[in-house]
């Protein structure tokens, strides 16, 4: 199975120990589930390895926009996790969830000056500058609120990660940061500490994302490092806090590598302490941002078949009653996802079709050339590893209301968000 | 201009008459415009030529999924429109602003059960039936409730537009429709006749959208009508109303060429009666199903810019406070849109740059190169004909609110969906 919370009983599929076609009945289709078990371990797994090679002051930041909703912040605050949030809408969630946000960082390219006057106003600990206009504008505010706001500049190491364009951040020539080939991030340096009420406590890199290769990392930290003592050594200013960014990949298919995170942990950890030595520079306080590696293989998404479609000649159509309004990603990307005939496990999986939503376009593919048993109206699909960028994503499109997010807690299901109803959907309209 | 509801006044661009930096700063960015009064000229040149042409039996259903909105319901039922409608969310919103729906056409190649009986349940006029199991569905929700429904059956021409995949529907290898070509659509009809709740009415196709060739349309009737006569041949069938489907194409950009959708009616009419003639058929009763024709002009998006980044001898990126949260059509499509300088029309135009959106994602672009006076952080940007498959595509990704629909009437705006607040947003979070 293409995870460990994956098993089948009786010819049903089970996922972080639930009856599958159990859940689809008593909460309706389309369905994300989320194992909170899951959840909790990922985030232990940086936790503890980074606590254990990078030192007690290490933090991962769950990535918000992997997936933001209350219960997840409550499980991340649980869990001694930070946060990265790129989004008034993301600190108000946290927010809400009485996470502690002296242990948020605040990400994007582009924070409009209301961003950042809820996210001071919030007491949002960091924010993560992408630009100069962007930092006058933060500096500009902090003036007005009569306080000292801590920042990382993040930077662009120039590393191309030969992943697909569309999530490829490291590059020189990207829309984040500020690059350290041109010479340009080492002028934002020197500039910002002109700055009378922001405080530099260090740097942001963020190189890719389903990222698998190790070194990939272990490059972005050396050049990070080397710009480090750089501007110790232009402008005396030393580096409290060296965040690296998120990037592990997940498993998606069978076919895929598994990642050894805690190892992959150990090998940045080695690479900065004999780089930091050969510098002679201290190590800063390190920090990761995972988010798809914490909750992409604790979702699975449940449909229910529609219709089958045999085009003699051609090809064959099996739909589902969600598709590119829940799960954009094959339509954006073409991303690989791996489905399963819940409710017909043990069946002979012998038809291959294309599994497509019920958006009145054709575009609306969850993945092309799936081989299943032959569905028929009311069987139960199961798409796996979807905790990531798919209710994050979700859409109205075709005015369809967005799915509701159940979590499994210790084989026991409760709804983390609700489905949306007609009232919600057309609430805002007048 | 793109457009004729387009306009400059001392630098600044007017839209539907409305100065667009005064919106921009009443209203926000970013901020979804749309002009009333072209939505219903657009709406008239369908109705008058259906009827000059057609006959007065003749209708222009509205594809409701281009934009869909409790005020886009009330002006189609103003004009005399029918809609085309494809979930339950739609329905709910044409029944919330008194929309008759027995001019609903109920769409998408997988309706569901509840969609089905929520659509019976408060009267929709036709079902447009994709499929078989879809049809027996029908047929056995119809029993239930002892009444005879309405339906046209989907069928595909095997025409290729010649336009981009995810947007072609009218080739034999689709999800949607039965094929023709292979004898299937032949069968569905002999079945259809079989089924004791069932009225069939006649066809649908749907040939692809952005289309601008004007032959496409005339192949399609033409295909059409020999089946017509087929069944009629065949099976003593005669058909009351054969619908077309929408597809053309509006100008996003200056080199597209511009559409006499009059015109093409006036030729798709002629070839429908001649055909007609030689194949000693009735001619039924016509339907189009324009969407985007009926909206994309009638739109356009403020935003505020953030920033503008120069990457030495790379790339330049101006960033806006939306992105492909409101309009992922780049994302998805590579769509070409105009980009204006809303605050500053009369400068020169002589910086090329990406133009891109908030979102923590590289792929979060509304344009590659485009030419514009170099913006400045607190400059209004304006994105053209930005009408159809905006607001209705748009998402919350990085947990950022929806914009507000301002629609303006005789040059004066008002709020006809409100803008997303945090605590909307959050609403279903438990």
């Amino acid at each position: 199975m293409i995870c460990d919370n994956i098993s089948v009983k009786d010819g049903v599929l089970y996922f972080a120990g639930a009856n599958t076609v159990e859940l689809a009945k008593e909460y309706k289709t389309p369905l994300y589930l989320m194992d909170e078990n899951k959840i909790r371990n990922n985030c232990r797994v940086y936790l503890n390895a980074m606590n254990k090679y990078f030192g007690a002051n290490a933090m991962p930041l769950y990535a918000s926009k992997a997936a933001s909703f209350k219960k997840i912040y409550e499980i991340m605050k649980d869990e001694g996790m930070g946060i990265d949030v790129v989004s008034s809408g993301e600190i108000y969630t946290a927010l809400k969830a009485g996470f502690n946000l002296k242990n948020a960082y605040f990400h994007s390219n582009n924070k409009t000056d209301e961003d950042i006057n809820f996210a001071m106003e919030n007491g949002v600990g960091y924010f993560v500058v992408d630009n100069k206009e962007e930092l006058d504008a933060i500096n500009q505010i902090a003036k007005e609120r009569s306080l000292t706001q801590s920042i990382l500049l993040r930077l662009t190491p120039g590393i191309d990660t030969h992943t697909y364009e569309a999530v490829n951040t490291g590059k020189v020539d990207s829309k984040f940061g500020t690059a350290i080939e041109t010479g340009q991030a080492e002028k934002m340096v020197e500039y910002t500490l002109t700055l009378s009420n922001i405080k530099l406590c260090g740097f942001h890199c963020h190189i890719g994302s389903q990222v698998f290769e190790s070194d990939t990392f272990i490059r972005g930290s050396k050049i990070m490092l080397e710009f480090i003592a750089t501007v110790k050594a232009k402008f005396g200013f030393v580096t409290e806090q060296l965040d690296l960014g998120g990037g592990y990949g997940v498993r998606y298919l069978d076919s895929h590598p598994t990642i050894d995170i805690a190892d992959n942990i150990r090998q940045v950890a080695e690479c900065i302490k004999s780089t930091a030595a050969e510098l002679n520079i201290e190590i800063p306080k390190i920090l990761l941002e995972p988010g798809r590696s914490i909750v992409a293989d604790a979702g699975m998404t449940l449909y229910t078949v529609g219709t089958v479609k045999e085009i003699t000649g051609y090809k064959n159509y099996t739909s589902i009653d969600g598709g590119m309004t829940d799960n954009p990603r094959f339509a954006l990307y073409g991303s690989p996802y791996t489905i399963l005939p819940a409710s017909r496990m043990n069946d002979t999986a012998d038809f291959v079709s294309d599994v497509v939503g019920r958006c009145c376009e054709s575009g609306d593919i969850i993945q092309k050339d799936v081989t299943l048993p032959k569905a028929k109206r009311g069987d139960i699909l199961a798409v796996c590893t979807t905790g990531a960028y798919n209710y994050s994503m979700a859409s109205n499109y075709n005015r369809i209301t967005r799915p509701a997010v159940v979590m499994i807690k210790d084989t026991k299901p409760y709804v983390a968000v609700k489905r949306e109803s007609l009232e919600y959907l057309t609430e805002n309209d007048i």
